[in-house]
């Protein structure tokens, strides 16, 4: 991975799209989309505020950051720059469409606020190795699927469906109309390798610090964890979620 | 973790021992294990000399870098620096007496050419979580248990002894004189789950982008893969660790 560090950066760059106009284009056209908006503390006048308006209008998440940041995209930036994601996410209703067509027990994994891209990347590497159909992000207080995201991923963002939603409880409410049993990872549920899950299940993975929101908690059906001959040390987000999807696709 | 990297820079600082008569006295006293030490291309004189023929003989790895390495330790680097282990390694002697005396199947992890520290410090969470007895890591082209690798073990390197080795294969050697099945991870190899391993075991886990060297995998007893539904995706190594681990340990 070091050894790439200088391609990684451009890769990084050719990800985000600065300068006033461009921003405001992409945001009208709405082809591509964009995870976050960031605006210099310094930036003033009409265009910035109709970006800013359009960008809260679409659900994207607006930060306003130090001058300095800028620096790196050169003057053209303008104050204004918007990550895209590096894939086209897919609307929930049509994640869980598509994945009922495509399995009488698709498996959809949950990533209640997962913050580091080299976690998110692997734990898409796991959903696609271990045959999960889809995978629900939050648009808030997550990492988006960037370009980092995608090379921790080793490609496998390819090849998987991921919707990104402003509200988890309410994509989770809308599983549950559909079917889904919604299943928690989270210590003191019940042991991962006695747990069967024949029907379409979405399994909640928390996040890397803080595991799992108290109220996504109070959403699921029942919570599974896995077992440890040690407590002391506890298994990172990717790792947990490769050791249930593991467990859980060789059952099925 | 984005938060902490102010923090996290200065931990890793802590880390470096630099300036001629500290890094020569360090490595005379030869308490604290040295990673690594780093020696600009600019540096001459006696006491470098002297410093290098003592890593050497120590059986430290000597990089030379460009003198602008040197630029964040401050001037009184001198051209020298050694970075220092957050722990004590322990022999690969030590380490087999002492596995034997706690378990009748003690569980060893050898880890073939792990670059990434934060992959490093998964893996050690991992195997301490499911309670592996031991790591074993090579001395060279392989990160060493540094302050990244202690944070992102989340604090389980203070529960697991890990030996440190300058020939991965002649440690796999000793390890078969005192009857350890040599077990590789490998894709092709016997599903693991099928996989008992109701004996001394070492199971080699391979770097992040090559697999087992082939020297290695020579060296294995036998090879076990993990089942995948796509195959289009491969698991990270401590993703790959924490499944493997967690179906050892579940069988035991």
């Amino acid at each position: 991975m070091h050894k790439n560090r200088a391609n990684r950066k451009e890769a990084l760059l050719e990800n985000i799209i600065y300068g006033r106009n461009s921003v405001l284009e992409l945001l009208k056209a709405g082809k591509r989309t964009a995870n976050k908006l960031m605006v210099s503390e310094t930036a003033r006048g009409t265009t910035i505020s109709e970006i800013i308006s359009l960008a809260k209008q679409k659900g994207i998440a607006v930060h306003t950051v130090p001058p300095e940041k800028f620096n790196k995209y050169s003057q053209q930036s303008q104050g204004v720059a918007v990550e895209v994601s590096s894939i086209e996410y897919i609307e929930i209703e049509d994640l869980i469409n598509q994945s009922m067509q495509s399995s009488s027990k698709p498996l959809l994994v949950i990533l209640d606020g997962i913050e580091d891209p080299h976690n998110l990347g692997a734990i898409i590497r796991n959903c696609v190795a271990f045959g999960a159909d889809g995978i629900i992000i939050p648009k808030w207080r997550a990492v988006g699927v960037n370009e980092t995201v995608s090379k921790a991923s080793a490609g496998a963002v390819e090849h998987i469906l991921i919707s990104k939603v402003s509200n988890l409880n309410q994509a989770i409410d809308l599983l549950k109309e559909n079917n889904f049993w919604i299943v928690g990872a989270e210590n003191g549920g019940q042991r991962l390798e006695s747990s069967e899950l024949p029907f379409p299940s979405a399994i909640v993975i928390g996040s890397e610090g803080f595991g799992l929101h108290n109220l996504t908690k109070k959403h699921c059906d029942f919570l599974i964890s896995i077992p440890q001959k040690n407590v002391i040390s506890s298994l990172n987000a990717s790792c947990a979620s490769a050791v249930i999807l593991y467990e859980v696709s060789k059952k099925r």
